[in-house]
């Protein structure tokens, strides 16, 4: 039962998490496995990565993308708070590839981020807690939406060195699909978006995220179904056009087959959870 | 890749977020579909359930489990801040049964609580937002990382009131289980400690948890296995006998074939990651 009644949720794994002070900074080509996200608390760094030079200073985020050697440099003194991390979805998609978050952030709240790393950096030195895991990572999962908050009010600006050609393709067909929920898509229209044969995107986008485009582009649908029978009062008939579906009756079978439950029954459900038992 | 990597993490959704206030309260026998947990923000409760009367007061949280009956009274005004969510790993295992939290506990930090409380209600009213639900799941994961580390220094009260037979014998599986990681455990004698039939056990717990109960074992070593690989230097046969896997083949063997990885490659993998590029 439960599976499908949860949406996707990111799973967030730190593998370092530190406070790192330094006179001056001189760090070259320097590659990890995973995303390594350093604040910048005081300093003024010149950073390189794919042949670009970039600077950040106090109170931004520096993002260094996994496998893609990376420079700092500093004249002057400094201190980050940095972690590195694993943060991916069920179907093994990576947050920070989805939305593509640029070298660069300046945070909104820098007061609060501070405040919810050091917690984190607390746990993290205390091997003891019984639920320490469970405390680290959805305080790091709440730095990441920080960082996505203030790139998304910061006006999106995107990474300009995609790991791979691939991730390029991959991100342009998740936009697209996101942006057409509601109208009709083909897998070839798909396909040729990315300049490719149908049948080779399917298998070497399920490589990496264990789905074709077009079963992503099906959860998708789901996904929205199941929002707009949760927070609205809509018809099912609209509900399926709103979610590409054509009309009731195929929304209710592909509802039924993928969360084992009508879509009347899912609402009637969301009701309930969702009463307030103080009246009101 | 990816999704070996990832220890099961929780996946928490809440269905409603509300701080409701009243002058008095009376209400009877409300059955929700998931799990409730109102902080007593000011107020002095009586509540019922299961036959058991109980008195919660403010700083505390009532837990109210899914399907079963509840009431609620108090002569006087009070207000609560309580939410309705869904939390479970990737076998469905509840995180709520796997923790019997009891059905009153006192909050070590409410002031801590109050204010990621009152952050999530936010969020929960702002439905635009890009990334609403990911802010609203950390900072409800964070809240019930509260509640179970209150839970855990206040002694680990158990709920007296489990919702079944079987979630009880399953609590009792699953608590011999995670004692016994270092020891040779069969089959039979996890049967014959809740008094079932093997065939029968391994049926309905795996309708339960997607997993048998030796497989959840061999899941819960590995994991183990994984935490001494990244966290200390022990040799590879001094681990094996830790997380009850005999020797360093036998290890290396299940190993490989659940995380594609050989354990020494995965340590290596973790030292890279957990490398400090600042230096120190």
């Amino acid at each position: 039962m439960t599976g499908n009644f949860f949406e996707g949720g990111w799973r967030v794994r730190p593998s370092a998490v530190a406070h790192a002070y330094y006179p001056s900074l001189d760090i070259q080509n320097i590659v990890y496995p995973h995303w390594v996200v350093s604040f910048v608390t005081d300093g003024e760094v010149e950073l390189q990565a794919g042949g670009v030079t970039r600077h950040a200073f106090s109170g931004q985020v520096m993002l260094h993308a996994p496998h893609l050697p990376f420079s700092e440099r500093s004249d002057r003194g400094g201190n980050h708070r940095w972690f590195v991390v694993e943060a991916a979805n069920d179907h093994g998609m990576e947050l920070l590839r989805l939305y593509p978050v640029g070298e660069v952030t300046t945070i909104m709240d820098p007061g609060k981020y501070i405040q919810v790393f050091d917690q984190m950096l607390a746990a993290w030195g205390d091997k003891e807690g019984a639920f320490r895991e469970m405390e680290i990572s959805s305080l790091c999962q709440l730095l990441l939406f920080y960082l996505l908050q203030s790139w998304e009010r910061g006006g999106r600006t995107p990474r300009s060195l995609p790991a791979s050609k691939n991730d390029k393709r991959f991100q342009v067909l998740i936009t697209h699909i996101n942006a057409k929920l509601d109208e009709k898509v083909s897998r070839e229209q798909l396909a040729e978006l990315v300049h490719m044969n149908p049948n080779y995107l399917d298998r070497i986008f399920a490589e990496k995220f264990r789905l074709t485009p077009m079963q992503l582009l099906r959860e998708l649908r789901l996904r929205k179904a199941r929002r707009l029978l949760e927070q609205t009062e809509l018809p099912l008939s609209q509900i399926a056009v709103q979610c590409g579906m054509g009309d009731a009756a195929y929304l209710n079978r592909q509802f039924a087959k993928s969360c084992s439950i009508t879509p009347g029954a899912y609402r009637e459900r969301a009701r309930l959870a969702n009463q307030n038992y103080y009246g009101g």
